[in-house]
């Protein structure tokens, strides 16, 4: 097995590329994986649009799941939970790697450590290629943290745990436990709905959705939302229905997965006291939000950015996905499955359609 | 004892009015102190010039030291960390009172609890006047937090952990555990130069001030602070500035006790990934901050609001000052001492000069 094949991307507005490439040597403290099933996720398509810049050319797709092929000798053989790995085993492992021991992953922010690694966002080079998801290889470097996956779980299904789940874990870890609370969530794709679940697995009073779709939140009804409000540029009129809603305490909790100012602001003004507001959706240039210091101040509300997650929010939400998978219709996600071949086809598809997910099947699965 | 005498602030502009009042039998829930020192605190001199309004007639100063004189017969008897409390002791008490089984008192906010009473703000009542610093005498109601003074401790400090040691105490509490960490505070008055000395205290790694005024800052060098950085309009230099000191990290805390947009804004700027920003001082109203959501998000910041504090702080305030009074000059922030009878020259004094404090003596003490 000295080949594989990868697409690679080299910038917006040209044809994805098939390529074969040499796999060399394993490095001894490294896992070899053979991708099975990658989803494409919103900044995979703002990678492809140009919206976000990442080095090219890259190997997109970084929600991957597949079977371990090599197991290096200096690694420990465990996954993240402590679970022997064995070749063949179903995988799937947070987007980053780094070294455990730096700062900031010693204060819970693994995903910013020191030697930091992002797999689908890295430049190939000459020496390295396997690492990210349309590909049919990936090379897992140390300090990433695999888990193995649970046999019922979907595959497309499980993909998703490496980025959107997590994240939305990492997001609902800053809010604060969510039960008994009132929740509000700007933003109806997949970080919103699964946001959605969690809250309601955990215990919320009551969900809130906001979103410029209905199409949208008619869907994120079937994620323990509980009401719906369809926004547009009406904020003042939503803050007053949203006051309505909650006899007039305002939320506890809310979280922005649309990256829009304006939501921020009306999240921010729906806040009651000692609220929590978690932004995720804007991680690209927007103008800025505007913040009023003295409401913020009396009441006592916290702000918490979060960029992707840390292992302890990959192991939530893997663990929260095999308890709920089939309690919220997390199935219905994955749209449209597309053969390796088709990759430009599925961008295309994602890009027309709007679908939560689209998956491509790497290598086929029996 | 039917008697007692206060000091009514009837609004801006006028004259401090020395009326005397007749002392109602107490609510046997209550405990009666007799007023030893009153010391102003920034807020007060705000109301007493009209940037803030509270409703009038009002006794001020909610900064209070006093001894009891009664102990209520449905009153537990014990001060907040149980010591049991006697006619003669002396003691301080929280800023406010309320019902501590309330929601948001049983999630940490008893500042705005339900039944919330607070001292020195309250509007003068038939039936109710003994509720401010400025007065011979308080009452002090239930779900009021009450500690006994180390002998030790000078009155006129004794009196400020009531108000700004205590927020200061809370400040920090919301930022995380200051040990090892680059600290920045903005705003070198009595919250700002409390909060350097406790963050020392912690085990800060570093703690720099930020202030217009070149004499506070001067000050505030005696009371743990490494660095002092002179402001402006100079926002851009002082980034420039605080990034070298930090070897281009950033920042791990920021607190805001000027209540200046621009300083949270610079303040957020110099934050590094994971940093926390605490703002305290914007109680009045400003023009709204800038911030940059992508920035918050990718650094992992964190925005938290604090206005007064709760019984923990209030506890950790008293032990600190305990601690730490002959350590730093805290003496030295009370500059002058006014009787009863001066408390406009008092007002007048703090005014023109600006000292941190001034104290004014309710009962001439022995």
């Amino acid at each position: 097995m000295n080949k594989g094949r990868l697409i690679a991307f080299n910038g917006p507005g040209t044809n994805l590329e098939i390529r074969s490439e040499t796999l060399g040597e394993l490095d001894p403290a490294s896992v070899l994986v053979k991708n099975l099933v990658t989803t494409i996720c919103g900044s995979d398509l703002h990678t492809f649009t140009g919206v976000r810049k990442e080095p090219c050319p890259v190997v997109l797709g970084h929600e991957i799941v597949g079977t371990i092929v090599e197991i290096g000798s200096q690694h420990s053989g465990r996954d993240y939970s402590g679970e022997k790995l064995e070749p063949g085993d179903l995988v799937t492992w947070t987007i980053f790697s780094s070294d455990p021991s730096s700062q900031l992953a010693k204060e819970g922010i693994p995903q910013k450590g020191a030697d930091l690694f992002k797999y689908g966002h890295a430049q190939l080079t000459e020496k390295e290629q396997f690492h990210g998801g349309l590909s049919e290889f990936c090379v897992l470097k140390p300090g990433t943290g695999i888990l193995k996956l649970p046999k019922e779980l979907p595959l497309e299904l499980a993909a998703t745990v490496n980025c959107a789940v997590s994240t939305a874990a990492g997001a609902v870890r800053l809010s604060g436990n969510p039960k008994g609370k009132r929740v509000l969530i700007f933003g109806a794709g997949m970080l919103g709905i699964t946001c959605a679940a969690m809250c309601r697995d955990a215990g919320a009073k009551w969900v809130g959705m906001v979103d410029v779709s209905s199409e949208r939140l008619n869907r994120a009804l079937k994620f323990g939302v509980d009401a719906i409000f369809e926004s547009g540029n009406r904020s003042v009129a939503l803050l007053a229905e949203l006051a309505k809603t909650s006899s007039g305490k305002g939320m506890d909790r809310v979280f922005d997965m649309s990256g829009a100012p304006e939501a921020m602001e009306v999240g921010l003004g729906a806040l009651g006291i000692g609220g929590v507001a978690v932004w995720v959706g804007a991680v690209f240039a927007t103008r800025n939000v505007q913040v009023n210091p003295e409401n913020l101040i009396r009441k006592l509300i916290t702000i918490r950015g979060l960029h992707n997650y840390n292992y302890e929010d990959f192991v939530y939400g893997l663990d929260f996905m095999r308890r709920n998978w089939q309690r919220f219709p997390f199935v219905s996600v994955v749209e449209k499955t597309f053969d390796f071949e088709q990759a430009e086809e599925a961008f295309a598809y994602a890009l027309a359609h709007k679908p939560l997910r689209v998956a491509i099947r790497i290598h086929p699965t029996i």
